[in-house]
């Protein structure tokens, strides 16, 4: 790779004869500009194949300040959010992202995971959405340089960025308890993974301190998705409705439950109270509106960059573990127990 | 420029019974299969004259391994679902994908459509959501080896693949002219482009078969975000709601007129009625569920690939624009115009 001199804004500026200023904000998007003027600035930009991007200019020169990006799954919108949160703070810190989905398979991450090691990326930034049977966290032991965010890997070595998931199951259960609710259902992901128990964990610690050992706590436990939520509810009226109040721990979910309940009639919050987690879609909207625990989704993604590019990699990590503060938004869809 | 409608291995695969990953692999080689299902699908590419292109076997097989795919907002669902229905056909293939997010801005579109001269990928699919002033055009054809999705860049000489927007209008049209309404506001994106050109063409000449000249449409123009939405419906609102039904044409625009709806207390579909445009989020969810057209949105995401890897580009390309269908999908927003 060769070194060579790069066309920067400034001679586009003189070619175009207009301000560097305004060649910037042009292609920023933060101005507009006559027709003509563009037109000067764009011929300017082709016959001089100006790069009006770090990212272009940086691989033009050998480099790739570039960092990676691992989801499971880019149509979730809660994954989505997260990746464009991180897209963001990449832009303002001029660096490029490229995102990889491993549509959840374990096989595909390891792949993604070795991409540091080839060098292709500088970092990773890693969301996992199941349990890892050890091999993740000794590739990412191995490869160094990664962040973990969302969800778990155990015993991997890494800088970790989780939501307050307890925090979170704790003020369901206390809106819960409020209300009256002794018989609660959570409907969870997998139970391996650390957001389900702590979610789990903190709606239990809250009802017992509401109602000490008069509580009944039913647990399903299963994927975040849609399909997992219609089984779940499916499950829920089988079992004959066997608690007042839902804990459903993903917007997928309570997507899923919501809408087995519409189709067969039963009614939130009249019939069952449901309290979701995530808030990502648009809960609000919803007949009625959902209350949920709102995850801080873009925070995360922010965050995660931060710590990427602010760990010192050389020398001994500190197994930092920090927790991002979630909140209740109450709506209408908890009520007080529907008499049986 | 033609309209045609292009046998894919969609079609094969539903002709046969199978899935598209079965088509896929039987033809690359990767699978074999009982005789009774290839018989069914060899029945099937003669009957449909499907030409399975060895160009597009060879680049699935050889040398090319990274397609690029420019989107520009990751955190809308309908680019999510987009971008998720592109990896899903790449994995079918082996292929590996590279994602870049524009932020619809249009440096960083430049920048990307760079990495192709630079072969840091073997194709791109590119999306744009705003107006090119030719610079987009002027480096696509430069480039090649680009397919132009969902939104047009006018000028370029690439493969082309949008919904049938057209139709999309017209069945909006069809529907709201059903129950009455004469006085339709149509809520639409920039009106430089062609989805929003298109949607209210569509939407104008269903009315006037319905109703002739006795029709009032009347046109918002705006970005398709929940923020244009939001300022939509505070306007329609100040000018004393000058229509009995709206059209809005994206998920983000409907779900911004609903929450002012809701705050300000005009009720869908009692006192206006809407329909929505994508239905990728949960409309069907929402207090009353919103009836919409649907956008083939993951078909989209596939057919876009095939036509990267199908399309001969050595040859002079013929100047082809598929368009995939939309349906209506009837929900509760829409009733009789509401009595003033």
């Amino acid at each position: 790779m060769t070194t060579r001199r790069v066309t920067g804004l400034k001679d586009v500026a003189r070619a175009a004869g207009v301000s560097v200023t305004t060649v910037s904000r042009l292609l920023n998007g933060s101005l507009d500009l006559p027709f003509e003027t563009k037109k000067r600035i764009s011929d300017a930009i082709r016959d001089l194949n100006y790069q009006p991007n770090p990212h272009a200019r940086r691989l033009s020169r050998g480099r790739s300040e570039t960092i990676g990006l691992v989801v499971p799954d880019i149509a979730n919108p809660f994954f989505a959010t997260l990746v464009a949160a991180v897209e963001e703070e990449a832009d303002t810190r001029g660096l490029a992202v490229s995102l990889y989905a491993t549509l959840n398979r374990a096989g595909r991450e390891v792949a993604y995971l070795q991409l540091i090691e080839r060098n292709h990326v500088d970092g990773l930034i890693f969301v996992t959405n199941h349990p890892d049977d050890g091999q993740l966290a000794t590739l990412i032991n191995r490869t160094g340089k990664v962040v973990i965010a969302d969800e778990d890997v155990p015993g991997a070595q890494a800088p970790k960025l989780f939501c307050d998931n307890e925090l979170g199951g704790a003020l369901a259960g206390r809106h819960l308890a409020e209300f009256g609710h002794r018989d609660v259902l959570f409907v969870g992901g997998p139970q391996a993974m650390i957001s389900s128990r702590r979610r789990s964990n903190g709606l239990e610690r809250t009802l017992r301190d509401a109602f000490g050992e008069d509580i009944r706590l039913l647990k399903y436990a299963g994927d975040y998705t849609v399909a997992f939520g219609r089984q779940a509810a499916k499950r829920f009226i089988e079992e004959g409705r066997p608690a007042t109040a839902i804990f459903a721990s993903s917007d997928e979910i309570a997507i899923g439950m919501i809408e087995v309940f519409r189709d067969q009639g039963v009614s939130i919050p009249d019939d069952v109270s449901v309290i979701g987690f995530d808030d990502v879609g648009p809960l609000h909207l919803f007949g009625p509106p959902m209350t949920a625990i709102r995850q801080p989704v873009r925070a995360i993604g922010g965050r995660a960059l931060s710590l990427l590019l602010e760990t010192n990699w050389q020398g001994k990590q500190a197994l930092v573990e920090e927790l991002l503060p979630v909140e209740i938004v109450v709506r209408k869809s908890v009520a007080p127990p529907a008499k049986r």
